[in-house]
């Protein structure tokens, strides 16, 4: 069958041939339909820190998986052949295990999570791991009605989690530096939209979601959150890997910097109603499988629109 | 009567004769009995940045203040003349209104906390600042029984923090760079005292509460608290006014990072608890009230023994 290896850092994804997958005891067998492309992909082809995770190579990458179950391995009950589920991915896929890349994939019914009949793979595939992260994000964060919460970053992550926050009731102030994004971030329905997120100093903010993590976001973010106490910031994005903050008023304004790196089952499950009731349209492009390094290069490029997301089978 | 004033960043504190305060309504004046000395009352000398936090000068400084009431304002009925009283400093006591260095003081009740009897009051004063924020911090920490703790610096602070961790019945380790504290510091409950805090690096510390501040000691911390989720660094020490995280390792461990400044007054009753029982004896030198200026150079020189308390009246 078709699928993708990554083969070490700096070398390009190599398109290969390998033997099918059976389901092994507890495990079943997806026929993947869409399959995700993320800047986690872009990052292992650049930067050697991510072969921590990872076992052996080469490895089939991808973690943003939906398909429908052709093999139930021994002891599976819960699950049968025919079912359209979405991956948790959370335990490896793409990295220390084979991921999305691939024609059929075998996964641990412990990641599965059904898709409601009004979702499509491809909007399945977005809900794994950037619906799971933006929501994730918001759990972290704590965010429910009321509370005033600023977003970092309109893009892939940043779109669903400030339409997230908008339908769980917060109060939304999006910082996005693309002015053409604007518009679109106030129809999901932020408040109030600027360049800098410090133009909401006298907002009082009660957390800051930074899914962009520019370094100066995040500091910038702590500088602006609330400073009466409980101001969270919760970083999400690594667009750089290191910051630096001003700990006097993280001190004296008792604020705090939470890292938040994916999510749970409940955050699929809830991206993916928003998605079924409409609530939540985010921008997907669809591509070829064969023409997944050309997306990766759109990612590089920041041409991509929407998440790129690969139609595996039909 | 005496009382000393702080009337500008890069001043001399002024040794004044001022009026005596009367008690207003809902407030008492307190006999000062002793008053503690702080590294904040070295900051308001050499740092322009605290004079944020004041609302016009002279201002006398202090922030630990112990006593005995000696007279009660319109509608007080909870306190009397003769109640031994210590004062929880979160309502600017030495910044926006005057504190402990004068002969009485005037404050609100909401303020005051009882002195235990087996509590001396120079005990008493260093419970107030020194011993709310150190336990503070271990309850911003969420510190509880069977929690591995990493403390940094066993210095006036962290001394009472180690403490109070191992008597809340968590597994201290204790970071200090200075090895003449080491033996003190395992007397306290360390079951392990190293330089540094990356020294713990396999420990899987829950929480690690940096009452040093040196900035590469905040790095150092978010580094080595445990990287399953939920590890948890608290930043207290204000040694340096910011630090450089690394952002990629609190994202993925999904760490946090909080600010912890001050406490609540039941921060300040646990401290005097442990005081009166006899299980925390923290290092205090007493110095005369004229000498308060010679215990700032103390403190500045790094020569200062234990908790600095001035002495006011007998």
């Amino acid at each position: 069958m078709r699928a993708w290896h990554f083969v070490g850092t700096h070398k390009p994804f190599e398109r290969v041939d390998i033997e099918e997958p059976t389901a092994g005891p507890g495990n079943v067998v997806i026929d993947v339909k869409a399959a995700g492309l993320c800047h986690s992909d872009v990052g292992i082809l650049e930067d050697e820190k991510w072969l921590a995770n990872m076992k052996e190579l080469p490895v089939v990458p991808g973690h943003e998986t939906a398909g429908v179950i052709s093999e139930v391995g021994e002891g599976v009950t819960d699950w049968k052949v025919g079912d359209r589920v979405a991956v948790w991915p959370m335990l490896g896929q793409g990295y220390s295990v084979n991921g999305a890349w691939e024609d059929r994939s075998e996964v641990s019914t412990e990641t599965l999570v059904a898709i409601p009949d009004d979702v499509s793979f491809a909007q399945a595939a977005a809900a794994t791991d950037a619906g799971m992260t933006s929501v994730g994000a918001l759990t972290t964060a704590g965010v429910e009605k009321g509370m005033k919460v600023g977003i970092i970053g309109f893009g892939g992550l940043g779109q669903i989690g400030a339409r997230v926050a908008h339908l769980r009731g917060a109060e939304v102030y999006v910082a996005e530096i693309n002015e053409s994004a604007w518009d679109r971030a106030r129809e999901a329905g932020a408040v109030k939209v600027a360049k800098s997120i410090t133009e909401f100093a006298d907002v009082e903010l009660d957390v800051i979601i930074d899914y962009a993590g520019f370094g100066v976001t995040t500091s910038d973010a702590l500088d602006t959150v609330k400073s009466s106490g409980g101001g969270r910031v919760v970083q999400v994005g690594m667009g750089k890997l290191e910051t630096t903050i001003d700990t006097y008023g993280l001190i004296l304004g008792r604020k705090q910097l939470h890292g938040s790196a994916g999510g749970s089952k409940e955050d699929i499950e809830e991206t993916m109603r928003y998605m079924a009731s409409g609530d939540l349209t985010p921008v997907l492009s669809e591509i070829d499988f064969e023409q997944i390094p050309d997306g990766i290069q759109q990612l590089i490029d920041g041409t991509a629109v929407g998440r790129l997301v690969a139609k595996v089978t039909d």
